[in-house]
């Protein structure tokens, strides 16, 4: 039983409350090796986009793809409902703020079709670049085998918590083990936080893991539920749980920080904090080939007591190579991401992602202070 | 002799300072068992709505009662100093602001019927649900027996801060134990917030305690006084000490956290901190239901020289049914509270509230950041 | 030589980051003591008035002693320059905001006169009050015997920070030793904020010490200089010299907090972290009966270079009476600063200051929350 | 490897969170000693001024050594661009806001001329004052020899993040001891933050270090990479190195903290941090005689993806005697800040910079209450 102590309550940190200490070497920015591996595949960004309807479409992917990075398709959203999705997506541009969230609970009561998932896939995959698609646990049996024969490169099983064990008696235990086996393909799986549940997850033999349940603060499932934890340490948990699997089994699984981050500065935190890669939702929402047209909602899951996913304004801010490699005019950290993470990497002397795992971090509060313009204007900081 | 040392000072914790972990296990939301178990009786739900003229008259008990919730009806309050309490609420919600607290202090000088005390539990008991009653340490030797007689299921004696021992020289002190022995049906006291204080009243025979002494920083009794502490930290002692008298005792003891929250996060952290259910006033005052008429104020007890109990606006956001039940179109938390805490306890794997009590908590502050809408659309969280 | 590092920074705390934690005793509030011996001489209220000329003159002095407290006159101030102070202190009270400072380095030019002086503590002796006085370090010498042979009960020897030793080249070091047993009335002096000036100055034969330099994150001492220890660890700490004073010397100084309180909660805050009594200057510079006219501004010692001492408009909020007996029909605790230290004392179970000193006190940092209202309509908290 | 535990994070602190503790000794301000040695030569005040376009230009230098301190002028900005850098600084204070940057841009894109670099240098010392000049590592070698020739006195070398290991393809390593030996005058180089990457810079035979990396939350190295460190920890962890350099070598390097200075509170706190000198930007940009005209800018290395270097309006504030000497009718510490670090050293019993490195500091941090008034119209604070 735990003891009912404060002194028991670990504490734990999110991106507004760290930063990075330079060390006794630099790195020049354009020689780092900033490369990410998912079981058997390499990708040339640790980026990807998250399997959300305002984000992620083939076109989309493509784009993202060709950058390097990857973008995950959702698989129960309007892209398989609809044969012309575009047309319900500019339905939601355009709809007016108080019928937004009934559109999109409209929108998402067709029914998903077969025949549209494998088509989605081959649409990326004629594009040239690896296609990688998402599931819900309840799902991931019926739509990975139709993703896989069309001939999908990555499977992501993800809900707001995964576990290893789920207690049901209304549906049977999915099996990431017999998926992950009958796919053959890099099997992701989210969203864990904790160094137990994510130990027990990479041990089903899945590939790559999503971090990331309720991170920010002002998060729905912090203010509904209570529920979440601060992605440096949940990053830093689960980072920990994949040092003690990858010295037990000698198989390293992919750890990938998922929402929360908005700056160049967050993702340079999460690698830090131990991840091999991001993953963005609202950053790449902002794109001019994001579909949502600079809008952009939570996952395509209404629960039907609880609301959840809003429709958000986000704006276009830039094309998605902008907000990738640069060249940028805004300063707030939101372009030019991975530009970002070199310069961020060279001034800590990191030469690759495992080296940047290990910068040294502090705890430095962003305390909004007054002197914020001084601060700014002496340009060293 | 304290030791006048800065490291002698507990760090105290509210609602806003923590934030539960996803563990290794998940469970389905509608397997999760809740109820609350007072002296001999269940509830169906562990939720009870405060003893406040704004919140509680005998129909929204019976309301509360077939909800599977339990509300207590205030002794000292409207409902038994006039015939008529509807028009005297009516008038309260129709003043103007400057009038409010002249026309609370004149409705409370109206002096308490022994009549209307039977009365009102017996047009509870007439709902079919079962009533609860609260006095103050004062009045409770009196009114006890009446409302015993009428019928009472539960009696709550509550003042700010209620002590086993109780130093004055105007009046006698008043023996839980022997009011205990005398009414014969359990018996609820409040409020405490240490080990100590919470330990010496379940000594004295009690069914449960109310934890809660000036839970928010914006409190009256924090502002004016100094004196409260927050409510995580509050309900873990009270519950540290519930856990020692029921080594020693072999008697269980309920903890329920009163005041200070606003949300379904809320609660489900009051349940994580060791309480067995939650006791609300401002949530259910936005309740069709709630006497108040979309107002809100104080205990019944105006303090000559301190002014206390100021009216405070509410709004009228729904039904009962809506705030304990859903379905709800609100997004922040204050609906479908029993909602909330399945969905909590499913994701943290918690299949009942004693699972519930042994989930991890970690120190998680909520400092706002101007990333605020990011996180939010990024669904996940 | 002092370690560089971080681990050896102590934490300071501010009345905002601590709270008061009900025990497992109550005491009725008619039934606490609150009395403030100094030296041989002792108050019914823990309450003084702060040497500034906003706040005291002799009528506001025979005010204050009739309500039972002490009022400093400050002997550098406008009283002991001007026959006519009022005038004085008029216009200052009309001046428009551009002209107010310019018009009081004005007022303190005019030189101190002896007879003054001496006819100041007559006239508050006329009210049948005690009479206290205050001047600097390098006044004090001259000063102090005009005052005591005019019949003054208390001296004080205030500065910024003042210390048992002072190293110039200019003027000779102040014993307070020698004008301790020269002047024959009980001494207070400050101010001090470390437990190693507060035991040398304790030495020196002092009957009281005023704690408080820079005890608010605002104060111009913090800001322009860095320097200042918040009030809830500066009292703890000089209370800890006192205590430790005490048992090896069997004499007992008060511990006076000085500055920074606000509301009765600051004021039950500085007691319960070993004060004896308060010393307080805008909360009764808002009486009617202050001389400011409900202006404020610091001690009357212009500094050449480094200017301080703005006038602070606070307005007048009510009668000195109110301010410390009630009753009020403010709530946010800035009257009725008795009743409120009796109510705390009796919440939590201190019946006596030397009691109060000793309830427990934790670190519950006062977080503005958007639910705000919902507690303080709790009515409980 | 990194343990990824949140236990092995450290906790860095800012200015706004730490004040400083008087203790016993108290000490005539004009008894002070706050002289600065850099190398074998002496500055009679321990102030340095920023190499940035808009605060140092030959005049400002002259000024800046007649009153004591030094200011450095940048080798690669304006003025060693252009014949009449007046005429370009004019057009950059006088350009629309959004004209601002692409000015910037396009001033920075002509050639720097050699003949100019010798010609600053004596532009400063024909005014009778000691010369400092700056230079990135990259332009150091060739430039440092051209004005070492023209009789600069001090050199300094100067990046974001310097180390003594900068591992690049593209340039060789630049050997700080070959440099001293060559230019045969006092070195300075920056920035840095940590201890181990000072002490290797010491060893490279340096004469001072400048510290500071992104010390604001609000910075753009914060927001952007993730990168800094607040200057109190960064401050006490190079001064901890240099403190173990120098007795180990005996030779003692002087640790000047670079930016995030706005108060003479600030620059007390950064010496008893363990600094020997400061670097201000912007509270000198803000000097009549600073040639940005009330604007200000960040080091004039624009990069090409990343932008940095914002033009801030800080406005004209007073003549640098008044920022530096006082007398100031401010009252928000950012003038006088000679006269704020002798009071403050004399409250905290300090004759010298040595002394005032070995001052009790304590965490406090600096959060706004609504009772920021009456704290400061308490005057003592």
């Amino acid at each position: 039983m735990r003891d009912f102590s404060y002194r028991g309550l670990k504490r734990a940190y999110g991106y507004d409350e760290v930063a990075l200490v330079p060390g006794a070497i630099t790195v020049n920015p354009d020689q780092t090796d900033i490369r990410l591996t998912i079981g058997e595949r390499t990708l040339e960004i640790p980026f990807l986009a998250s399997a959300m309807d305002g984000v992620v479409d083939p076109d989309f992917a493509i784009a993202m793809g060709k950058l390097g990075g990857l973008a995950v398709l959702n698989l129960e959203g309007v892209q398989t409902r609809y044969e012309d999705p575009a047309s319900v997506l500019a339905r939601v541009a355009e709809a007016a703020p108080a019928e937004a969230t009934r559109l999109l609970q409209q929108a998402y009561a067709e029914p998903i079709k077969d025949r549209l998932v494998a088509e989605r896939v081959q649409q990326i995959k004629a594009g040239g670049v690896s296609a990688a698609v998402s599931a819900t646990p309840t799902t991931a049996l019926h739509l990975g085998p139709i993703a896989a024969e069309a001939g999908v490169d990555f499977f992501v099983v993800q809900s707001t918590v995964t576990t290893a064990r789920h207690v049901s008696s209304t549906y049977p235990l999915l099996s990431f083990t017999d998926l992950r086996k009958s796919l053959r393909i890099p099997l992701l799986v989210g969203n864990s936080v904790s160094y137990a549940a994510a130990l027990e997850l990479m041990e089903t033999g899945i590939d790559a893991l999503l971090v990331g349940v309720g991170p920010g603060a002002a998060c729905t499932s912090r203010q509904v539920l209570g529920v979440g934890v601060p992605q440096v340490t949940a990053t830093m948990d689960c980072a920990a749980a994949r040092e003690h699997y990858f010295k037990s089994s000698g198989r390293y699984v992919a750890i990938i920080t998922d929402g929360g981050m908005s700056t160049g500065g967050d993702i340079c935190k999460s690698i830090a904090s131990g991840a091999d890669g991001v993953m963005l939702g609202s950053p790449f929402a902002r794109a001019n080939e994001a579909p949502g047209g600079g809008f952009h909602w939570g996952m395509a899951t209404p629960h039907a007591s609880l609301p959840r996913g809003t429709r958000i304004h986000v704006g276009i801010k830039g094309s998605l190579e902008q907000i990738l490699m640069g060249p940028t005019s805004l300063t707030d950290g939101t372009q030019n991401l991975v530009g970002a993470l070199r310069i961020g990497m060279g001034m800590l002397g990191a030469r690759n992602i495992k080296e940047m795992q290990q910068v040294e971090m502090v705890i430095a509060p962003a305390i909004r202070t007054e002197g914020k313009s001084y601060q700014m204007a002496q340009g060293l900081g």
